[in-house]
């Protein structure tokens, strides 16, 4: 624990394992700059104490927004923030403000990786190259030419799809709650409603939805016979938006193939019968992760541009409304 | 076989099993409307006799080229043609012309996908769930901020440049004989001579050269040694491009990884050591191919834009110097 005391009353506790010293020297600076104490903590169990007269928290931690009893800021470094439920917050004051806009660029090469892997059957290249065979000739296919579309416009749709444009696909399409076109990156967006009449024009089904209720098994059963033969669905939001025994039968009949990082229950159980689906490729929820520099560097850039605003008074950025769950 | 007589007395043959039916009535219908006679075979052995009267072959192999004493023009669906040695056409008017440009987009999609697999550790993480664990921790690298380097700016070089360039990298530079930048794709091109001065502020590595001489072991342990700890080199053009033995000394030390689709001798023999070698990615070539539909049709149409000019008598597109290799 490294600790920087100043006149402020006010104080911040940070519980980023992955930061480096640099960036929380930049912390540190930033807040000493204001006047704030500051606390750096490796674990929650260490942090607990500090947080209880934490003003601000820097964490994932629903249960340390339990005990702050003071806090008026959380900010977590991730972008999902389905733990963090109405009431989770000690403090009647506290308000959550999320990372959104950190992860787009790892996520948006995960997804583009796996899309890839899917479509050349890279898997199956991956066991004759175990056997050290030279088979050569399994027919593939391409993202140029195909029907795209993206569940989730939010900022890992954007990324993706600002790299899926340059592959030349058949069409992009994005779905969301507003049928708005962000930046104008889609050939054009519809509102979630009308899903089920996109799909059975979609040769590649990217979602990135948030774990809200109203996004649960939005891919059900009948929605995933609309896919056509073929289809390729890739999930990097949450597992609760698909209906995984649904998808399951799919995948096992061999009508559809599918990416997942994200499961219903994870860790995803040692004895679950996806782990060997055919036409599934499993990632254990490493899309996002701040496992990339960027994406820690990107995360501690967007806490400073609100912890600016927090001192000076002004709203905060990437506010979550914890009763819609984003 | 399929024949189709005409009145005129040149006749065209095509050896290229991957056709379509559509596609074989597609050239069909270009040669009878210019009064050709063609034949259409699944294997050499069926072509033999037939070439030696043929004026046109439609086919990769050097093997009829030797027999077709009357051939003025043959057309390899492939890109490469390192089987074609000066002296190989048993005719002194024959040329040759290749199908660069049908491959960019399959092999392009290749590069993107294990250049991501190798930042990602996705080898690494095909592991862990293999044996149903849930370790999602790994340290990853990103497209986004690397300096790219694609040596060899063809067909393959540009639609990878046009790829990458979505992802934000750091620079992308082309290496080319000439030094010059094909639709100014590239930050900047340089000639190939240069090449040792750019390998030090190289992280990506993408190679897809011509199996020519002058390319032999261009990347060899001198040059490798310049590349910065950690670069990811990628090969999709020829095997003899690199020195095989020096890369995987680097690839075991571990200061190297690489994606390789090409070696030295094909298919990798058995006993190979680079089949297990760590930090290596390896495919069976199979980057390109006539595996991906788009590929197939574009050689139809390359060849058939080509049968037009020279039906009209005028040159040829894509016309290979065999001396050179390209």
């Amino acid at each position: 624990m490294t600790k920087t005391s100043t006149e402020r009353t006010g104080s911040m506790v940070v519980v980023i394992p992955a930061l480096t010293e640099k960036q929380r020297n930049a912390i540190t600076a930033a807040a000493g700059e204001e006047g704030w104490q500051i606390s750096f903590f490796d674990s929650e169990a260490e942090a607990g104490e500090a947080a209880e007269t934490a003003e601000i928290l820097f964490s994932t931690s629903p249960e340390l927004a339990g005990r702050a009893k003071k806090l008026r800021w959380q900010c977590t470094p991730y972008a999902g923030t389905d733990l963090f439920y109405p009431g989770v917050f000690a403090s009647p004051d506290a308000v959550l403000t999320n990372s959104s806009g950190a992860y787009g660029v790892t996520i948006a090469e995960h997804i583009l990786m796996v899309t890839l892997e899917l479509l050349r059957r890279q898997q199956e290249y991956t066991e004759i190259t175990r056997r050290r065979e030279w088979e050569r000739k399994l027919p593939v296919r391409s993202v140029c030419g195909s029907r795209i579309v993206l569940l989730g416009t939010g900022d890992i749709g954007q990324e993706a799809a600002r790299r899926l444009r340059a592959f030349r696909p058949a069409s992009l399409k994005g779905v969301n709650t507003t049928g708005s076109n962000p930046d104008g990156l889609f050939d054009s967006c519809i509102p979630v409603e009308d899903l089920a009449g996109l799909l059975p024009e979609t040769d590649i089904l990217i979602m990135s939805l948030p774990g809200t209720k109203k996004a649960r098994h939005i891919l059900d059963e009948e929605k995933m016979r609309l896919l056509p033969d073929g289809a390729v669905i890739v999930n990097v939001g949450r597992g609760s938006s698909i209906n995984e025994g649904a998808l399951e039968q799919e995948l096992r009949a061999g009508r559809l193939s599918a990416a997942l990082d994200v499961f219903e229950t994870e860790p995803l159980p040692q004895d679950s019968t996806l782990w060997d689906c055919p036409h599934l490729l499993v990632t254990p929820h490493a899309a996002g992760n701040m496992t990339l520099p960027y994406t820690v560097e990107k995360i501690v850039d967007l806490f400073l541009e609100n912890f600016r605003r927090y001192c000076a008074g002004d709203p905060l950025l990437r506010r979550v409304d914890l009763e819609r769950g984003y």
